[in-house]
């Protein structure tokens, strides 16, 4: 069964949700096995990255922010806000889902790594993960 | 039962797969599960991305190139055409492959969430997915 | 069952890891199904590439040490080292999970395609993958 998981954002960010993937493999007891989370939105992402120093998190936030500055003039999709078409774009520089084994009932994450939604709007956002859990062999 | 799609696209540009994947999904009667899909190729790429708005992907396309240029006196693989390189990168930076949730007999995509092939060559090519379903638990 | 395969690196550079894959799906003797490759650090990458022209690799390298250099002044998580941080960001950029179709008992890789392990830190590293084989409907 493929779970629906949701999430208040509250503006741009780096959101840890490694508690909430997990506690999906935990109610399903599951020992050893994959699973796959789905974010169901175009503005916001998936990432794994360093969990131990939190200027990890800032300074990706401060490159993306560069990359794909707010007031390009490039853009031409501005109905939304100036954020948006540079969330899209952010977006599709990062994951919309993203896999994890599970091995003895935990995922097999390394131990820097945990599990994000960025959310790239500045607004806050109810967002909706899909959490699946597959057999392996 | 892996499946394969074949698709020609007509030069750069983002082509919507979307129905393509759901016409497998329908095909094999899921009604919970995870379709995955993956390109065979490393000039072309996979992306989730708004459907609704088509200045998304007009943007999208734009940013691309300015990000990569085609005209980079940084690259030494050009035996194959200016656009093969940044081709390349451009697929580098998003997706090989990509999993959805399949719930109810339908992919768990959201509301403005639609699939795309993009490709990144000016000429037109022959491009395979292969698309893959898997139970869930 | 997932297996554990780790892999000693000599520095920044792609490691063309298909063949440790590919073994692992021959070891467990798969006709049909997906194999899920999963990357157990933050500041190394996975990625499906080109394997015909070594010059893409080395472009992609350039291409990506202009894209996040490590002289650039935003950095504020440098206790790691001057390459740590951009490590994070071209880890962020490209891939910690992807998954390949397997057919015939081979993975449907495209021709020219190869599945790399991107190592961005200058100095060795012993990185460690999980590969999670799963059957297909």
């Amino acid at each position: 069964m493929n779970s629906i998981v949701s999430l208040e954002t509250g503006g741009q960010g780096l959101y840890d949700i490694t508690h909430k993937v997990g506690e999906v493999v935990s109610e399903h007891r599951m020992r050893e096995g994959l699973v796959t989370v789905f974010l169901r939105h175009t503005s916001a992402s998936l990432l794994i990255q360093e969990n131990a120093d939190p200027s990890v998190q800032a300074d990706l936030s401060t490159f993306f922010a560069e990359l794909v500055p707010e007031s390009d003039s490039l853009y031409t999709h501005t109905a939304e806000g100036a954020d948006d078409m540079p969330a899209h774009i952010k977006a599709a520089l990062t994951l919309t889902s993203l896999s994890i084994p599970v091995m003895d009932g935990q995922m097999a994450l390394g131990i820097w790594q945990a599990i994000y939604l960025w959310e790239h709007r500045h607004a806050p956002h109810q967002r909706e993960l899909v959490i699946s859990l597959s057999a392996v062999l």
